[in-house]
């Protein structure tokens, strides 16, 4: 492993007449060749006598990357080299999520996923930044949320891997915008307001201990891109591989927020929008998030609708997933036309009520009318985000090497459906990627291999940011993209064979 | 001045839909074409709102070197650009000398001297050492005593001036390995004990907080060569500018102990040896340091002495310049002879007290015998110093371009007094050069000009170290040396002269 810290044993001669130089050169001069001019903090100097004269000058130090050069961070008796620890941190605006990585080995020894703590001043992030505002009082209680919200992830991974912060030896961060705005401590209001020039968007290497962490070491902050391109996405950029690929890959992190990327070795092009909620589970009346009780796969057998239910209990409600199965099923059946709209003669299961088409899923929870246009509006923005870029670039879906979809969303999503709603493009299965959590994985990439730094100002300096709020096409391509798959059918071929095998009137 | 910290007006413009950089930004970028890559912390990310809108954009950054890069210590609004503070000291075992410098024109707005506050555990530095050998408890205390003379010194030039530590940009501290053992809070016992090798002897560039210092900055702590050459001689050495001379220069700093440079850009010989308390008043039986009552010079008009007191009161006792004044009027009065001996015929005023020689110098002050032992002992140490390395390049006192001698001994001594005893080398008199506190002026130097930090490296890089304890020859040299001025009188031929025109006896 090449990564921002290092653990080396050291086994250094003692001070003779012949070589009397100090202990502290003694031990950067035995660094020098492999890492130029290491710095050696206070702490340091006061540590080396008497550690040296009673480890017989064998000694494992620790260093870690400040970003310019190399500093020590760690002085111990004897090879404890094996003993190597740092931390990634994936900091979502819903959720936390830190590993615990044996640094030497690449091993994820433990593992935390946290509500954030912010969401007690707003589940989503506009209510907590107008709570914030010109207050830096407010600002510091979210800050504060935010740092005990690691403190808290700290204890439970030495809880379950005996192992402490005091321990580390380094930490990577990915986060948006907002989210690193908190974490420093900064008002981020200027994120969602013209025009959108934010305070800090690179803060990098940072003392653990500016930031109120427990240890001696540097945190790494991904750098954003853009106001909505930050470090999460960055960092996703790291872990798909996508700047460094030959073949073109879009990379899609959708949530209740949807950013892009699009390219490869030779050009980056990035952009964000909103997604809407409907993705996840929000704005669907019957719709939760992914949790027990959440219909997260179902399929039309016939008349009957077969539901999978997070946890095995009885159906509460619809998450995205089970959303996207259900248009999908829909669609596939009859049910739902083209256009998006309930065929009430397809079936007597297409009810009236409350004054629109809807159908009963699960023992008294319904899928509306207005809950379909709601989430196909909601996925043509996010395909047309996708479009729009390639059209921009002159090229179609057929040049794609690899679709990745980031999230809890890209994991529990069916590929299938979500080519038959148009979500994705009708590619090779083996193209459409469930990327997983894609910050959290460039965050551990970073940890281990300093190199990715390079890679990061690669991508920073040729990422394209494209603003799709300001551009007239968008709204047009949006229009079409609200059909189920698509106006266009001929870019759906796999869809379409499917109808025609299902004898829907049309195909 | 491009010293080790900046203050630097800005008048950025303002973030547009075109501009929307961020704030951290568009400071750094405004920097990068000077400065490079500038590292903003945590402190300075939370400041950039509202302070940048609050000053529409027109701010004040403080850059500080720390070692290997520029850091953006302050951010205020408008142009405070000449309110640019900076602090130099000299760590001195006895003394600690301060001055606050205005690092925008180089003028020494305050100054304060101390005495060390270490001495409450030992006048000398050997009982500080022993006191603190393996008790990191007593350690601690040294440390402290040393931080808080500091402190004190911040306050008095606060009150001389107005301006406080939180106002510094940058600090440099030039002191001897002790010194800066303690002053960060390492044993120091390794400095006086074989094989000599001392903890650490580059501390360079330590965060002002990390020594306990209550400001935001780096204090550079001026680099060591060997255990008896530290930092105090790096420091004048850049201060007598010896390594980027053409001629061959001479710089002596004597005290306690004697330090010794000799060379210029082409070569650096060093050595450092103990040249005994004599100099500065101790071991003579009436010897005191230079305050009042102490006689600091002296003539012999006739039979008669002509006494300077300090302060001008009666006279107590005789500090250093008074020693080598009254041995340079007894040996040119034919008093004392090229030995060192009294010659009791000579003057009825040489006396025979407790069954030695001796004269009043002062009422009831006599100077006897064995403190003329004592003073040309010392004397020859220093002098054989010089003498040996002189031997050590093949060249004689008369290629020496400059000799420069450090230290309030070196500015209150009597360059003909000194020539005269054999102390300093008897070149024409614009060559002997009372250079004054080296080790204080190395560090302003520094504080205004980063280049020193160059001169630093090429120093410690060339400087050789002659150890004088090992050198057989040296005992031999030093018998000559005894001699008043020397046994080989064709190296003070105007001395001779003057003895000549004195009438003395033999010359």
């Amino acid at each position: 492993m090449d990564g921002l810290s290092r653990k080396i044993y050291l086994e250094l001669a003692a001070p003779t007449k012949e070589d009397a130089a100090s202990s502290q050169e003694r031990i950067l001069r035995a660094l020098k060749a492999d890492y130029g001019e290491v710095r050696m903090p206070c702490r340091i100097l006061r540590m080396l006598y008497p550690l040296c004269e009673e480890a017989d000058w064998k000694v494992t130090v620790t260093l870690a990357w400040d970003g310019r050069g190399w500093e020590i961070m760690n002085l111990e008796a004897g090879d404890v080299s094996a003993r190597h620890y740092g931390v990634c941190a994936d900091l979502g605006s819903t959720t936390v999520v830190l590993q615990l990585v044996d640094c030497e080995t690449g091993r994820v020894l433990a593992s935390t996923s946290s509500y954030n703590r912010q969401t007690a001043y707003g589940a989503d992030i506009l209510t907590r930044i107008f709570y914030t505002k010109d207050h830096p009082e407010h600002l510091e209680e979210l800050r504060k949320a935010t740092v005990e919200n690691f403190l808290d992830a700290f204890a439970e991974l030495k809880e379950k891997s005996g192992i402490g912060p005091e321990s580390y030896a380094s930490m990577v961060v990915s986060g948006n915008m907002t989210m690193v705005h908190f974490l420093i401590g900064m008002d981020p209001f200027c994120i969602f307001s013209a025009p959108y020039a934010v305070q800090a968007d690179h803060p990098d290497f940072i003392p653990a201990s500016q930031l109120g962490f427990p240890f001696h070491g540097y945190v790494y902050c991904y750098p954003g891109r853009a106001n909505y391109l930050g470090g999460d996405i960055v960092s996703g950029a790291v872990a798909t591989g996508i700047a460094r690929s030959e073949e073109i890959c879009i990379f899609l992190d959708i949530g209740t927020n949807g950013e892009l990327v699009v390219g490869n070795r030779e050009f980056l092009l990035c952009g964000a929008g909103a997604a809407g909620p409907a993705l996840e589970g929000g704005s669907v009346k019957t719709g939760m998030c992914a949790r027990d009780g959440a219909v997260q796969h179902i399929r039309l057998d016939g008349e009957a609708f077969q539901a999978d239910v997070i946890g095995g209990g009885k159906a509460e409600g619809i998450c995205g997933s089970g959303i996207v199965d259900l248009i999908a099923e829909l669609f596939l059946h009859g049910w739902v036309d083209i256009r998006g709209r309930f065929v009430p003669e397809a079936s007597g299961k297409i009810v009236e009520r409350d004054g629109e088409y809807a159908v009963e899923y699960a023992p008294s929870l319904y899928f509306y009318q207005c809950d379909l246009d709601e989430f196909l509006s909601t996925k043509a923005a996010a395909a047309t985000m996708v479009e729009y870029m390639m059209n921009l670039i002159g090229l179609t879906m057929q040049d794609v090497g690899k679709f990745q979809v980031a999230g809890a969303f890209g994991a529990y999503i069916d590929k299938e459906a979500a080519v038959t709603i148009g979500m994705y493009p009708d590619l090779e299965r083996s193209r459409l990627i469930s990327a997983g959590n894609t910050s959290l994985k460039g965050a551990y990439e970073m940890l281990l291999h300093k190199d990715c730094l390079e890679q990061v100002q690669d991508i920073l300096s040729r990422m394209e940011y494209v603003q799709f709020g300001e551009v007239e096409d968008f709204i047009h391509l949006m229009g079409a993209a609200r059909a189920v798959p698509h106006t266009d059918l001929g870019r759906y071929p796999t869809v379409v064979e499917k109808l025609r095998k299902n004898g829907i009137h049309g195909f």
